[in-house]
């Protein structure tokens, strides 16, 4: 499988800010004139569009953590074959509001699967396709539950987890992170937007090399 | 994983005859007044049934083979695990029109995706549950194109394959009965009807000891 550089996801907990911060980023890219896609999971193409709705939604609650992940994983092949990689062949820089390796935390880990298995199915939904760099922004679980009452939103993922859930999710990434430690990039979610967003931008800047622009 | 003797499946071709020969044991199974539950896959829970409704949905012609093998998986997932493993817990009979080796044949074979990562699905969604007897009801595609011009039926997936897949996957059922020979019992399908529903009925009394009765 090919790495393509224009390729890079973002990785955290519920209200980790990673889509503020994609968000950010998007301004920046605008005002340098560079097209950038953003690709949300699950979703992105009428067929995972439709899994997304599956999978979120609340009268399923019978849903086996088996037919769960697999799910997400349809989805996420879809998107891959149908739209991220004739994008990357098409030399287009995109970011992934998660990928993989939110399957790997909050399925594999969190819903106490066998990991060895899930890193396959991994490499199966997307042909083995593997950002060049993941933006892994961490933030504590009390801070999600913060930031979560703080939203006053109505009923989501954070109501109806324990907040060892999101313990065992925070873990999970850091030990991924551990192991890739040239894809990863690890960002303190809990400094001001403005700062993680600078930092993000520097990073970015020299990722795709973009001071020399 | 526990095995249960209760639980059968039915593979083969498209209009091999599994159906008919299904409802066909329904009725003598009626006269003898035993109870016994058809699955018929993609399907059989309110989650399976929506995620059949997308794999047979014609206007998903753009649905890649890995989502398409990732859906049928989660279906399968939540079908065992929300109603078949209660039921054979519950010492019900149950009988499968079609289980995972469909998905070996169809998507693993006719797709030609790698068969080890897709036993290791066919057991991840499945949870190890295996069937105690297979029928393979075999017929020859040139059959199975004659009985669909029969039955003047709309467009199907006969329509839309050519003659080569349906070998394709001839083959990878006999293949597959030829590796777990303890398991398949392959039935000739281009008998009479009668005929093939008087030999299988006579596994079935053996199989499930329905003659001391």
């Amino acid at each position: 499988m090919k790495q393509y550089e224009r390729f890079i996801s973002f990785e955290g907990i519920d209200f980790s800010g990673k889509t503020t911060q994609i968000n950010r980023l998007l301004s920046r890219f605008r005002e340098r004139k560079i097209e950038v896609h953003v690709l949300r999971e699950p979703g992105g193409t009428v067929i995972s569009e439709n899994i997304r709705r599956l999978l979120l939604d609340p009268t399923y609650h019978m849903m086996h953590p088996r037919t769960e992940i697999l799910l997400y994983s349809a989805a996420r092949a879809q998107l891959v074959h149908e739209k991220l990689i004739p994008l990357l062949e098409e030399d287009h820089y995109v970011i992934a509001d998660r990928f993989y390796d939110s399957t790997t935390a909050y399925q594999g880990y969190g819903r106490q699967l066998d990991i060895e298995f899930v890193n396959q199915l991994n490499r199966f939904a997307t042909s083995g396709l593997t950002p060049y760099k993941t933006f892994f922004i961490d933030i504590s679980p009390e801070e999600a539950y913060r930031r979560h009452r703080g939203a006053g939103r109505g009923k989501d993922r954070l109501e109806n987890e324990k907040i060892t859930f999101y313990h065992t999710i925070r873990e999970a990434y850091h030990r991924l992170a551990e192991q890739c430690p040239e894809r990863f990039i690890l960002i303190n979610g809990e400094q001001s937007e403005e700062t993680v967003s600078e930092i993000i931008w520097e990073h970015i800047e020299s990722i795709w090399n973009l001071k020399k622009q």
